[in-house]
């Protein structure tokens, strides 16, 4: 059993939650039964599960795994009550590639919203999520634990919107960007068959460069007297249209 | 200026950020320009308003004002980096009333969850909000501020729901209950006039109870691999959808 936390390896587990080292070691880290079952489940490669020392988990023969102490897990632990069980995944490089059903964001930053969306997207059955510049991470441990497994089941990519918005245009697809002006609402909207849908961060909404590429700017209409909708969820209500 | 954070005023302050205080109290604690904005647009009586030494807000005259140190206000905040400005708004009891469109809670237990379907409610111009029991307290710091002040524009009142939704369906009001074994897909649904729509718990859904007194079940369709929809966006799809 694992038991000090200077030792190497807890130190190289730690460092997965910054976003540098996930790149430079191509992993990340995930937390919790629901996630690790999702993962195992996935086919994702782990490198290695932690379990606690008072904690019981299935663990399948093949994965590799090491006992730690309670107070070795706490120093892992991002979460306030976790569970005992954790792992180190390799991250699986996904491309971009022609769907009929894709999601675009570009600047989202909180991460509970960029998990949602993407958790969401696959609900919807939309089939990618490419992300643009200023996206946070997707392997951001608060964006996998909000998208409660759907980052393992969705392919998640990063590219420039620019070029992957006239790509999409070239075969067929209709690229649709939310927004607050010069919009019309998502309900005249008749659903084509390839659809993209961008959505935009959560203070500036979708940039200028993107909004002249798309074919169509679209809103939801504000009944009451909030200002905006949430990111996540003006997503939500478009993708669930979207998709016909 | 207040420099202590001893002081008998910052330590009632403090206490706000629990429910029995504010139950007690009848106040609650709001931070931040565009809450602070909202609130005295809205009419709610504000107490109190709190100013950071080094911070500019333009206060009305009629409200009364305490300028504190830094020391004093990072005791109160509760955001990590507090704009300096945060205010005591005396809680409006609402009543719960007839309505054409109402939004029923029972038991979200997730503080952003329900600021956000408050949000989204008033967004999609649902009358009122009814919390049941089990349900968070609206009036909880990371609800108002998930609410992006929704929290003043929208009644939000706690009631019985069983008794609730029997007033509503006496009036006329059809009742859906949000569901996912035994229900039917929202996009079958014809939107009639008078709507409530009951949104459950994060983990076990809508109660027996009210499930059955409901005058329909509805889900939204998963097309993907994801489990289930975050409560917040089940809520909005199906709002957006009811309302017609």
């Amino acid at each position: 059993m694992l038991t000090s936390i200077n030792n190497p390896k807890v130190k190289e587990w730690k460092k997965l939650h910054k976003r540098k080292f996930r790149e430079r070691m191509g992993c990340f880290i995930i937390e919790g039964d629901h996630l690790v079952e999702e993962a195992l489940r996935s086919g994702w490669k782990i490198e290695e599960l932690m379990i606690r020392e008072d904690y019981t988990f299935p663990i399948p023969e093949e994965v590799p795994w090491t006992e730690v102490s309670i107070q070795v897990f706490e120093a892992i632990a991002q979460t306030e009550t976790p569970q005992g069980i954790a792992a180190v995944v390799s991250i699986e490089e996904k491309q971009y590639k022609h769907s009929q059903l894709s999601l675009l964001i570009d600047g989202v930053q909180d991460p509970g919203n960029l998990g949602t969306l993407i958790r969401t997207a696959d609900a919807a059955g939309f089939e990618q999520v490419i992300l643009g510049n200023g996206t946070v991470d997707a392997f951001n441990e608060k964006v996998v634990r909000a998208t409660q497994g759907s980052i393992f089941h969705i392919p998640v990519v990063r590219g420039n919107l620019e070029e992957v918005v006239k790509e999409l245009q070239t075969s067929g697809v209709k690229v649709f960007a939310s927004s607050l002006t010069n919009a019309i609402s998502y309900k005249e909207i008749a659903t084509p068959r390839q659809v993209a849908l961008i959505i935009g961060n959560e203070g500036n909404g979708v940039k200028e460069e993107l909004i002249e590429l798309a074919d169509e700017q679209i809103y939801i209409p504000i009944y009451g007297k909030a200002e905006s909708l949430n990111a996540a969820i003006a997503g939500a209500v478009l993708m669930y249209h979207l998709r016909g």
